[in-house]
């Protein structure tokens, strides 16, 4: 069994939502495992003087707009572009860590229903009670899930997994790396295909 | 016949020359022209306030340069990262443009031949020499084009074709547009043959 694959994403992300959609079943055709690490995109800019996509120049800004949705369209992956973008995903994340620390599985299938109830169903996934109600879903206890994004252990647990981020050199999302090679984007998957398939090329 | 596709870049830019390997191949597919319009970033980046890639954060330019030569070996391209990097490209594309005037396929095999001297054989396509050199070798008269490269009917052309980019909301290198839809980077050509094979998606 070859080492687990890694994949740095922000839950308000168009690119990292797309790659949630296949990394997954992606890295298992070549008997891999993912390890999901949602960061927050606001801290890394802030690190590596870069702003979101829809923030910089007019030009770009329109640019982006369209290939988030025809990108997905050319993926075959529903999307909305979101009302509230970008927006704040602290709570996201830390449901994500604590859910993870009690059932993996649970956890990726939180971190598959956050995306999705921004990228299709146009939910404020910055508010916590939205946070709560996707977990509520899920099955997740309410109120256990609300003590514990605001418990210290969560907070420094995303904190590390955003230091972690910076010190490996993730500057953007999504940002998968491969035994040691990394992959920036979503546009990367037939790269990253390639890789798993060849060992390199 | 379907309307040409217009294709801007910098010689500069790496991405840029991964396109123009394979732009005109795909688009004659399809029935379709391109029209090449050499740029410069410098004023184009300067306008939208970004900066080559490579001169943005350490980590995005490690990065950046890892992906210009995969990205390369995964399209079966030639590459060698250049010495002088980014450099100036305004008398290439000014040679660019007197030759177009008098002949476009030369001009094409000039386009060709200078991305190539940049990216397989390191030369330093910033100076008038080079550039010189690299038009004698497909016949053009050296002093004839040495005169051009002074021209201010030349130098008006390029600052034109640069406006014009602008104003249509080229942000970086490659940008490609067809029938009114744009296409930015070397990595959108799957989603470019989609378009010309379905008339849009």
């Amino acid at each position: 069994m070859s080492d687990p694959i890694d994949f740095w994403f922000d839950f308000s992300s168009p690119y990292g939502y797309l790659m949630s959609e296949r990394i997954d079943e992606l890295a298992a055709r070549f008997g891999r495992k993912v390890r999901w690490h949602p960061v927050l995109l606001g801290v890394v800019f802030k690190a590596t003087g870069s702003a979101p996509l829809t923030l910089q120049s007019p030009a770009k800004a329109a640019y982006s707009l369209l290939d988030f949705a025809r990108s997905a369209r050319f993926m075959g992956i529903p999307y909305r572009h979101p009302t509230r973008f970008p927006l704040a995903t602290q709570n996201a994340a830390r449901a994500y860590y604590w859910l993870h620390s009690q059932d993996c599985a649970l956890a990726r299938r939180f971190a598959h229903a956050a995306f999705r109830a921004l990228y299709v169903d146009d939910r404020d996934i910055a508010a916590p009670e939205v946070v709560l109600e996707i977990a509520a879903d899920l099955g997740v206890d309410r109120s256990s899930l609300e003590a514990a994004l605001q418990s210290q252990e969560i907070k420094d647990r995303l904190k590390a997994e955003v230091d972690n981020a910076l010190a490996i050199g993730v500057f953007g999302s999504p940002h998968v790396m491969i035994d040691g090679e990394a992959f920036f984007g979503a546009d990367r998957l037939p790269q990253i295909e390639k890789w798993l398939e060849a060992g390199g090329f």
